[in-house]
Formats: C-alpha cells, structure tokens, sequence
C-alpha cells in the first residue's frame, strides 16, 4: 500500500498510525483472508470480496484496537491496568488485549448483560464490574470513578486515536491482498456503531484506491452515519428508537474524532431493516459458512439487498464479528 | 516450502505435484488462513491452528482437487465433459471448477441424496442424474457408462494423483504459513474418507517438517485408515455397520494409491464418536464462528477430546467442509 494523501495533518489519526499498528498487531492478531462465495457474486451481479473478522480472535476487529492501545502504555501505566465499559465485543478485546500483555482489566458490564458474554470477558481473566442500569450512575461514569481510583488507563471503544488506527489494520489487510490480486476495489462498506472501524479503513482503503467509495451499514433507526454523512454534521439517533438487534451498533451519535475523518472520506451511508440483516446472517451460514452476530452482517446485508448497485463492481465488505447469541440463531434456521 | 525426499519414485504422487497443482488453483481458490482461538489451546493446553477449508469455494477443500484435475485435461477431453459421482462435496467442487472452465458437467446422485445439495450442484450449471440406491446398477457403473457413451472423463473423488495433489495444496499453505510465523508443527491431523487429502497433505506437511506426526480422523466405525495403518494393509469396515453423521467420510475402506503414501508418512489414525463431533462442531459455533459439517469436524474432534496429548505442542488441524443441513445444526444449539 502505497503512502499518500492519507497524511493530512489536520485529521486526528493517519494512515501512517494504521501502519504502525499492523507492525504491532502482526503475529498477535489473525490476518484473516478475503473471502469470495459464487452465490454472492450471482445473486449482486459484482465481484464481492469479504474481509471474515468474525474469526478474529475474542470473535470481532475490536481485538486489533485494544491491541494497539494497550501495547503502546507506559510501563507505570500497565501496572495500574487498564478498564473499558462494554458489555461486548470491545470488552472481550480489551480483555483478551490485557491478558496477552500481562495487563490487569476491569470491564463495566450492565447486570443484565447476556451470560455468555459475561462468562467470555470473564474467561480471558478480566474482573468484571457490574453496574444497574437504572441506577444513579451511568457506565461511563463508573468507568471513570474506578479509572481514578485505581489509576487506571480508560480505554474508549472508538473516539480514540490508537483506536481508530488499530480497526483500520484490517482494512490496510483488504488494500495489500486486493494489490496482490492486482485488482482494485470499486466500493467498501463497513458497520458502523461509533464510527471507528469505519474511520481507520477509510484511511486504508484510501491510501490503497484513492477512488475507492465508502459507505457506512447501520441498522434502520441507528443510522446515525448516514444522517450525519448526509447533513455533513453530527445527527443523533431519535431519543424513543426501541432497541436494534445490533447491540453492537446502538450508539447514540457519531463519535467526534471518528465523524472528522468518516466525513472527509465516506460517500455515504446504507441503513438496512431488521429482515434484511437476518437474510445476510442466513446466507452467512448457507453460503459463507460463517457465523455472523447481527451488527456484524450490516454491510453483508447491505450488498445482499441492492442497496449499492454492485453490477460489474468490485466491492469489498466487513463482517465485523460473530458473538452471537446461539438461541437467537437458531431462530435463523428455521 | 524446502524440496526433501517427498520425491520418491515409488509413490504415486510426489511434492513436485502438490507444488505443481498450487500454481494452477493460485487465484482460483480461496488462499485460506489459518485461525486460533484462545479457548481451543486453553482446553487442550497445545498451540492449535485451524485450516478452515470449510471456507473454501462449494464449501470444501474438493475444489481444489477438482480445479487441479478439469485444468489439466486436453481441449479435446474438455470439449467432451466430465462426470462424477458424489451426492456430496465433490459432486459440488467438480461441478464448480467445471463450470469456471467452461467444461460440462454431468453429477451422478442418489435419488434420495438432500434437496440442499442437489440444488447447489445444479446451480453450479451441472446436470444431475439421479440413480436407484436399490437399484440394479452401482453409482459406479452407471457413471462408467455415462462417461463411456459421451466421451466424458470420469473424475474419481480420492483415488487419482491429480486429485491427490489438488488437496494436498491446503497443507501445503499451511506449512508456509508455519514457517513463515518461524514455527514447526509437532503434529498434524486430518479427517478421511477415501484419504485424498490425507495423502496430499502428508506429502506436504512432511515436506515441509520432516519430524511432523500425520493422524487421520474417522468416525467410530468408519475408522478404515485407523485399522488400516496399524496393519499396515489396507482394512475395510465391517459391513453391516450403520450409517455416520459424517456423510463425507462413509468410504467403505482406503483408497489404493492414497493409501500407499499414506502408509508411508502416517503415525496413525483417531476414532471420534458422535458426541464427540457434534460437540466439535459446536465449539466451532461458539468459538471459532465457523459452521462445520459433521464430517468436517472429526479431527478437530480428535484434538478437542484428547485423542492426542497437545501439551506444550504444535499442532495443525484441517476443518474440511461445512455443508451442513440446518435443521441438524439447528439441533446442536438446544
């Protein structure tokens, strides 16, 4: 992948940070292959490569992020360890992330927060903290109150510099085997919660393919991208919107550093109903044989549904990760 | 990969095919990578990576054999077809490299054979003939006759050295991947029908390390290349036993040429019961977030309870397929 443009100074991450962080993840992180499926291409009419990071390991990118956020703290700061708010996949990576490293992680989980997802946080030596949703304090407050107390280092799950550019490690990946291939990407489109997936591939796919579309996939409702792309600012989500079958993407808005580089970069964003998701997670174990947690299969679906026209187009796509709950796919299978 | 002895006169395929076949399938197959999982050395106390064939293109390493073998036929035998009989994943691979090089494809079938899988040969722009499981002809026989009346090639699915060699390129990627993370395997293990890929991959893997230990995995009953290899003759299985989960790996007993090599390079064999393969498969659900058919799963079986001591070790595994009936996979996340 060639240096470029994708060095501006007044962005708040460059592609020269998501280089170095491939340089620490290398050998740590899984270097996950581009996937193609016959039917895919058949039933879109384009040539569609998949980036598989629901095989990353802890199940989801967000491994790469924490990675190389962790692995840049002081020495002073490991030994006061570490705490991130996720009852998700960004937890699972900055526990997993802290074991590697010898690190001590605090995660703050919801009470209510699924089982499986506690028992696998737990599993890679975390302390769990566990806070009430109704109560008096909100997790990003708890977050900090046990950060200070401890002096530990809060680790955000998106608006963070060493963050953005570990996400867009994968992306940088898409770049060099799709150069290798000698082919170019026409699009590439990526889930979107926060924004910080999005932000890192951006500079990647951009400094690979300088004519190279991006588009965000949200779930309908949490389509906070695609508002905010359009309008050129930050737009919330609807204060009422019932709760996504992508826990993984329901932020509230976009993040700030991320929205500074998605804006500059993307084209645009698709939203995608709640049929269409389950449809990509279906045609995920049919044809793909992956197994795609919801959040994860936004930008799957997003192609699968025609929402860009993929005739005679290279497209690229991320499936972001496939910690899903086993009651809820079987439902899929029906 | 270092050339070694794996090129022995004596042996009906020699690495230079495996090597050979590589560059024919470059940029036809998927280039699969190799995944970890924390859980799966936690639980068996080795470094365990993953070959997950079941993302290869029709769901299976058969492609590979298959593209090796249509690739090399002379323009005249191309313009005549081929046939196969498989109701499985052969049938699929043979059917997918045939239509990528615009050869005809007729797909020899049980009557009774899924409906999932008679679909996706057919839409890989196969003609499918259907045959009487009690009928008066084998699915040998009438293939043999298909074959002769339009000129057709046959394409066996284990027993022929350029299928040998098509299958063996997985473990071929596999040891340049090891070597160029610096690591040796300790040992390697692969599930087997007719042994076709057992035979490829134990010329490449030994080519590749010359002190790696080769296991085979077979279903309880089906362990025909077990027995096979600890008498150093070829064993046939008993022939009243029932039918496998493992539809792919029902060969009534070892193939002659593949058996010749892998009676050479093999430290033995593994037997799985069912339990311990619906339970591998769910480990791949949970853990590997890879969908795996049952006959896809015996030597991650094998590796999951145990069959081989993995402390401290290195130790490769091939997932084979994921061509698996939903309603079955639906059973294993009760």
């Amino acid at each position: 992948v060639p240096d470029t443009i994708i060095e501006d100074s007044d962005l708040p991450v460059r592609f020269s940070d998501v280089k170095a962080a491939a340089k620490r993840i290398k050998g740590k992180a899984t270097r996950t292959a581009l996937l193609r499926s016959v039917e895919l291409d058949r039933l879109t009419g384009g040539r569609i490569y998949v980036k598989p990071e629901c095989l990353q390991l802890s199940g989801s990118f967000k491994f790469r992020g924490a990675y190389n956020r962790l692995s840049q703290l002081s020495e002073r700061q490991k030994a006061g360890g570490v705490v991130a708010y996720s009852s998700g996949n960004h937890g699972q990576g900055v526990a997993l992330a802290a074991n590697m490293l010898d690190i001590a992680a605090t995660i703050v989980m919801p009470g209510d927060a699924p089982k499986i997802k506690i028992e696998r946080t737990a599993s890679h030596g975390a302390r769990i903290v566990f806070f009430d949703r109704k109560g008096p304090k909100t997790r990003e407050e708890i977050g900090a109150q046990i950060a200070a107390e401890g002096g530990s280092v809060l680790v955000p799950s998106y608006d963070d510099p060493h963050i953005i550019a570990g996400q867009g490690t994968s992306a940088l990946e898409v770049g060099e085997d799709m150069i290798e291939r000698g082919e170019a990407l026409d699009a590439y489109v990526v889930p979107a919660g926060g924004g910080g997936l999005f932000a890192g591939s951006n500079l990647a796919v951009h400094a690979a393919f300088s004519d190279v579309k991006t588009y965000s996939a949200e779930p309908h409702g949490y389509d906070d991208h695609a508002r905010s792309l359009e309008k050129g600012t930050r737009i919330a989500i609807d204060a009422d919107i019932p709760d996504s079958i992508c826990d993984a993407l329901m932020t509230p808005i976009p993040g700030k550093l991320t929205f500074q580089i998605n804006r500059r970069f993307a084209s645009g964003g698709f939203s995608v109903s709640e049929e269409e998701i389950k449809a990509a997670m279906r045609f995920g174990f049919d044809y793909l044989n992956l197994v795609i947690e919801p959040g994860g299969a936004t930008a799957l679906a997003a192609v699968l549904s025609g929402k860009i026209d993929a005739t005679g187009k290279i497209i690229g796509l991320i499936v972001t990760g496939g910690n899903v709950d086993p009651d809820f796919f079987k439902t899929l299978l029906e």
